[in-house]
């Protein structure tokens, strides 16, 4: 704080161990100084470019000549924005280039020269076809980390399979795996999960990349896919599977060895329980007014207790729903049980946390989820610029990337 | 090829494109060389260090006395060795130190003293009260990376609460978006979703503040929250409450703008169709003998389909029924239209794809999921070391970092 009231002189003081300061405001992210062409479109990769363009780096979204990334005109939006669009291009530049006109061909090949990265998550092949692979790319630029984001990866026999989220949410085991034992699999909802987990290991490739190329010199290929991300992703269903040699049946919401462990019903909405031993499972029983069980025979010991789980959770639930769910957890909180409340998304928005935290953050006017990737010393603002319109920033950047121009 | 018939000596090609050759096996990864100090446990920390050393960090784990990691106790098991522990800490060492012993105190900080990483996910504050706060650690070795990944940060009035990932999925919004609108809401299942999301994104900010690192010269502290990586993981159910200031409802597995674009049941299994516009939706309805459709008014553009999405599943269903999936999905995509099949975790495991891109290895004769993280230039071997046994590096650690040893 008194730095603050100080103010910022820009000198570096001698020994402190403060990092030095030689500009007049804070980098705005570790990325900072980095181009970044940006070729991804719909979800996937633009999820990991907006993990980018968070931590510095410059991001040139470069879109198809007619109405640009399909997202534009997908809903819901707010007047003629797009939300959809807007949460995972938000602080981008916007060019319209068309990539088979040898002029726009000219300018994107001049901002491959002097880019950091390219990412891209077409359809394997389609790049080549452009002719821009790896190998082309890398060769007028040694030093570009080339990113691909595809639905199955660039290699094996499902490399050019269709990869919608929920074909991959599918195909994974991840969605079989979800929902309840007497239910039909259940994909992951609010949002696309398989989307996710390719941008994001993208995201995780080119900053893995990125260290490798201070000491190596070289960029590199990150080849990362939807499926092989939601694969990793899994954890007790591919246990199970280890085990076995096969799938394990829907659990439900309850954990898989724990109990009580799993969402109940009060008297006016769910909450959630977590006890994983018998010194809670007491406080429970003690707060909820039904000591008696600890001495049931059928749930002495959290395996008693997992081979009587549907008896185990009648006998909570019939405590509980003589409240609500906000004088449990009060209750429960007290005695040292862990509980929380089921939230829903605007609820979980409205949390003191989430405002303490930077995790609803306006860009461009928009609310939408902030960066999660906090790391001391960079700003983590709560106001950010939003996403571009179509071809912005194209005029500017034909000018700046004009082709033979000096770097 | 060529070149592994012909040897590697060792040798930089002048004016080669490949990346310089200067020892007799290539590079484990982006990371090699780097060590990282591992204080985590159970499951967030340790998926992202998981990580760190696929990608060739050598990762040293420093467990309580005791039985160390409390996973090493959790099932599923083969034979003594328990899957979720080995899951997430293959290829780690092991020591046990007890950090309030001055002995092992003074290995701690030698560690330190040498580490680029440390990464820790305790609730916060135990750090801090251990005397191992990040100003502590990064006065002793100010390039230190210095990584906390805990329930809702280290930050904001949630700080201290309890962070199981039942609990998380929970608050966040996760859980209550998940499900049918019929049905309750429903956990993320065959995984913890909320763990991994703060595993990952605090990989995220390890990789990012390395990159920096190399340009500053100094460490920082990352601070993620499984909250926040939840919470930022939210994208449709967080844009309809950004657009109206509500949560919507619960809609199963369909698309939420998209019809028909669900999980249909066939004769003996579901399988998922995705049609995204008019054509598809044609093809679709040809395929399953039903062209009658295209021209019914309920269902001529995608805005009159999602008016009447019973009615159009209850059409493609009753087509469906009369062959089975593999039928179907044959015949579906031969006419162009996406289709998946419903694969649970072993199926997934199954494939020729996840073979082709490593995604089941071998860790110490454990099956387990692979590195999503593919990027050129490095291994991705189908056959990694396995995790350790409690304290199996414990006295060679000893020795390696005895307090005032030259480094």
């Amino acid at each position: 704080m008194d730095e603050n009231v100080q103010g910022n002189t820009g000198d570096v003081v001698a020994g402190s161990a403060k990092a030095p300061v030689t500009a007049s405001r804070p980098p705005s992210g570790p990325f900072e100084g980095l181009l970044a062409i940006d070729l991804t479109h719909v979800l996937n990769g633009p999820f990991g470019t907006t993990i980018l363009t968070d931590l510095g780096a410059r991001t040139i979204k470069v879109e198809a000549p007619g109405h640009g990334d399909d997202t534009r005109t997908y809903g819901p939006y707010v007047g003629d924005r797009s939300l959809y669009f807007s949460f995972v291009n938000r602080g981008k530049e916007s060019i319209v280039l068309n990539l088979k006109d040898e002029n726009d061909r000219g300018v994107f090949l001049e901002m491959v020269k002097r880019a950091d990265i390219l990412c891209e998550n077409y359809r394997p092949g389609v790049m080549d076809r452009l002719g821009f692979s790896y190998e082309t790319l890398s060769a007028l630029n040694p030093r570009l980390i080339y990113a691909s984001s595809s639905g199955f990866g660039h290699t094996g026999p499902l490399a050019h399979y269709p990869a919608y989220d929920t074909i991959v949410q599918a195909m994974s085991g991840m969605m079989e795996a979800t929902g309840f034992p007497d239910g039909p699999p259940t994909r992951v909802g609010g949002t696309s999960l398989s989307d996710l987990c390719g941008g994001t290991f993208m995201f995780c490739g080119i900053a893995s990349a990125l260290y490798a190329r201070e000491r190596t010199g070289k960029g590199a290929h990150v080849d990362v896919s939807m499926f092989d991300g939601t694969f990793a992703f899994l954890q007790h269903a591919l246990m199970t599977w280890s085990a076995t040699g096969a799938a394990g049946p829907r659990i439900g919401n309850r954990h898989p060895s724990m109990a009580p462990f799993d969402v109940y019903r009060t008297r006016d909405s769910h909450i959630v329980i977590c006890c994983g031993n018998n010194h809670l499972f007491g406080a429970l029983c003690h707060t909820l007014g039904i000591e008696a069980l600890t001495a049931d025979p059928r749930f002495l010991d959290n395996s008693d207790r997992m081979d009587n789980l549907d008896a185990l959770k009648e006998a909570i639930e019939g405590a509980l729903k003589q409240n609500d769910a906000a004088f449990w957890l009060d209750a429960l909180e007290k005695a040292g049980v862990p509980v929380g409340p089921m939230l829903n998304v605007a609820e979980a928005a409205a949390l003191p946390q989430t405002a303490a935290r930077n995790m609803v953050i306006d860009a461009g006017g928009l609310k939408m989820p902030g960066n999660p990737v906090k790391i001391s010393g960079y700003d983590d603002p709560l106001t950010r610029p939003g996403a571009p319109r179509l071809d912005e920033h194209g005029a500017a950047l034909r000018v700046e990337f004009a082709p033979g121009q000096p770097s």
